[in-house]
């Protein structure tokens, strides 16, 4: 997706039914604006159409802040569940992570380089160990120690902070916390989790241990938006690679790690380029 | 792309200006097209916009005889390279083999299932070899025995044949002659190829030996269409699998064998769905 | 595996300890046997030594029927479990099979072009349906209807027949009947199952849908030998194929067919050049 | 492989003949060692036999200034290619990189929390940009700034560097400069290099802009050995990742950026674990 200049995005899914296509880039270009982007899907099991288009702004008759009025009625008729987001608003992101540094690493050098469109205000952790990292790419840290005692005190602290700050996007870079239902729910489909195995498969802790306990000759990393039952939000991304018995659980570990990574990137990026739409258990992801 | 009701796709190439997708929605919307499947993109590379958009005739207003004539107008206007496509129309498949049977098994079994939308009335081969496996699944097997004397000859009497029976496209499932120019300049985008590597690297004779040598560490087969330079046509699809130093070329062949069928049976059936453009050297396969 | 000419084939494994390389290649070389495959490994994570030796019997000094009481001293001192196979010995399979017929002739393709090494006396059936593909490749098909009502007797009846026949190995290519766990002891890790689900993920019916309902973007298919416990038995082989939002859940079952029928194939052909062994739940698959 | 305890390796070739196991495993035995891994292979097409046999010292009778001569009798009248290494002995790495960062960072931080075994003394830049990542895991970066005038001068002062500092093993990791023949013959089988395409697939200078004009479906990345040939030294490692009509030259860019990092720390780690030997224009990769 170019960023250089201002787009709307609009993410819509409604019963499919005749015309929907076309009154909707009617819509756009009767208002003169040029689509520059359009995939649309009507799935054989359910019969639910799904559209992703995006149209410049420049020469479009419609204000920013008047356009989700504008587009309202014509949503209200296909009864369908919608948003419209901007190119050029740069979502804000909090990252919470622990101990471990791999993921955490590959999203900070992805955003220098350009790669992720977004801002990063903050780094959240329980530890104090990857301060250091984030002074490297001038992030911000905040260590939050938690305990069983503090944890919903200092939990109710991190979500006053993110709201303070704006935040859009959290992202759980193997952070070794479970959050609240509160928490949750405060961040409908916009918290990624990594979980280190291929989902549903290895629910729940040690998931490099149960795989290598069962004898999978695969292994996989899955992101995920968080819900309130663990790890079982809607996937947004997998991969995998292939294992043999002599890989010990510290070489799964090992060889996971570049999984979860790149996973991680995968599903954040499609995420901030707003090509995600939540489907009940199950996501759309747009190319 | 369900058959039950009959479309119309659209398949359309031009440089890339505003309102490309709106006036092609609205061509459709206001003759009383359902659009049901919309693919579009737009290279950031060369600014070319490409579009795949598939509608439902039922209700629709032109007649299919009087469709062509009808769009002409706008493609001219847009200075486009397009055609329309009916999904009700089977296409009429000749398959080209010599004595390799797993490509030609594979694709009489997906027929066979349905998972091939076209008719094969007809299997070509310069061996009599595979004249059983057509009979057990009913398809009509012609030997054609070439040699340098009668190459000229022969190819000549399958053109005919070809054209008396109204094929559409030719799939050359591991057929060891190389087609002349004039075969290749009636069907064009129209011949479909399995070649036994990752092109562009080993092109020309025994791509498992050069890849043996070489020592690579993933061997791979390429579909493409047959352009009169050997091996360099639009590639449609293209897979791979991990080899090491523990197998020969033998087994480069063995597991090459299973790629071969997979890839040439996607590239067909890409090709049969009306979803390869072809740009230039690439093809542009939608989803 | 080259077939050319007789080896023994050892596949053992114990706790680790010093000189078990070099006491097993030392039995070998006393008695006149040239090792031409050895691969061996001690795991990390519970010190267990496994290997994997083949050797020449020309020239060997010790006969085949002799060979059993020969080494089994040395296993004894070590505490191993252990087996000697030869490679000139072609075992006997039998391959049950429903209705599907992707995995079955997968199988008979692969065994007739020699990629399998063994005999197929016998496919079996509860439903006549295959009895003409089984006829193309020459291999004897038996219809066993089954009832709720005949379930056990007809099991009975079958059990007798693989004895008669001297069957070794037993290949569930998608039959559709849960064995009897009399049926099972009867053949321990010699009875081959294909899974169409990335196990152990979605375990039991219906693992497409149930795929397709939980949104993952990689489908897989394993193989695995079968035990009392449904789909718990030690995986051999698995492989992955991704899917998205536009693949219903018959276009599941439809990329997962293409991966079954490989994946199977991987397994059997390991299986039948004694490149498995099972610790407990997992296996070591020898390359 | 553990470095808890010293151990030697021996990675052998030669023409196959009778004995060649036992021999080997035999002479390690008689001399008190305990065989931790063997892995040894012979090729079909030219019989050549490889071996990789790791025992441990502890108990071992020959010390280790002693153990070539030892082994040098042996090894004559196999007429074999070998070296024997030492688990124990970290090598020592000089890492010469440009200005991408991608694959530095990435060895760099995998040799922080100790994925690769080995010690780095110094990255070589002909550019000053990634003094800073050096910096931030100290370890100590040199520019030497080249120009067509003193490229000779400066490549004789780097050697001159890399002998002073006892160097092993040198990394191309991106280099955007071409080493003199009289460099690369100092190192043979010991500089790694990591060239952004799937060779012998798009040779020499942009790489992804060939793939992109070509249109193939699937890019790759590779590391090799240096030869004086360029591009066409014997290949450690490939990878690849799909691509569509969708990616730019810029998409394949990034998305080869996360392959190059991968492949080229898997070849790096398989050599510093003296998993791999070189055959001509081919190599061998222990598991």
């Amino acid at each position: 997706m170019s960023h250089s200049a201002d787009q709307a995005v609009l993410l819509l899914s409604c019963g499919d039914r005749s015309g929907l296509v076309s009154r909707i880039t009617h819509f756009i270009f009767e208002r003169g604006g040029n689509i520059v982007d359009l995939d649309e899907h009507v799935s054989d099991d359910e019969g639910v159409f799904t559209i992703r288009v995006a149209w410049e702004l420049n020469g479009f008759t419609i204000k920013k802040e008047d356009l989700n009025e504008a587009f309202a009625p014509l949503a209200k008729e296909f009864g369908a569940n919608w948003r419209i987001a901007y190119s050029s608003r740069r979502p804000r992101l909090a990252v919470f992570v622990s101990k471990y540094d791999h993921c955490l690493q590959d999203i900070l050098w992805r955003h220098k380089r350009g790669e992720l469109f977004c801002d990063i205000p903050m780094v959240i952790s329980n530890h104090p160990d990857l301060q250091k990292l984030c002074d490297f790419y001038d992030i911000p840290f905040y260590h939050y120690e938690i305990n069983p005692a503090n944890k919903a005190e200092q939990e109710e602290r991190q979500i006053a902070f993110l709201r303070e700050q704006n935040i859009d996007t959290v992202v759980l870079a193997r952070y070794m916390q479970i959050l609240s239902a509160k928490f949750v729910d405060a961040y409908p489909d916009r918290i990624i989790n990594i979980h280190h195995s291929f989902l549903p498969a290895f629910i729940g802790g040690n998931p490099y241990r149960q795989a290598y306990q069962r004898g999978v000759k695969i292994i996989g990393a899955t992101s995920h938006y968080v819900t309130t039952e663990l790890d079982e939000g809607p996937i947004i991304e997998q991969d995998v690679i292939r294992v043999s018995h002599r890989d010990s659980v510290k070489d799964l570990v090992r060889k996971g790690r570049d999984l979860e990574r790149v996973v991680l990137a995968r599903a954040l990026k499609a995420h901030l380029e707003k090509k995600v739409m939540v489907l009940g258990k199950r996501t759309v992801v747009f190319e």
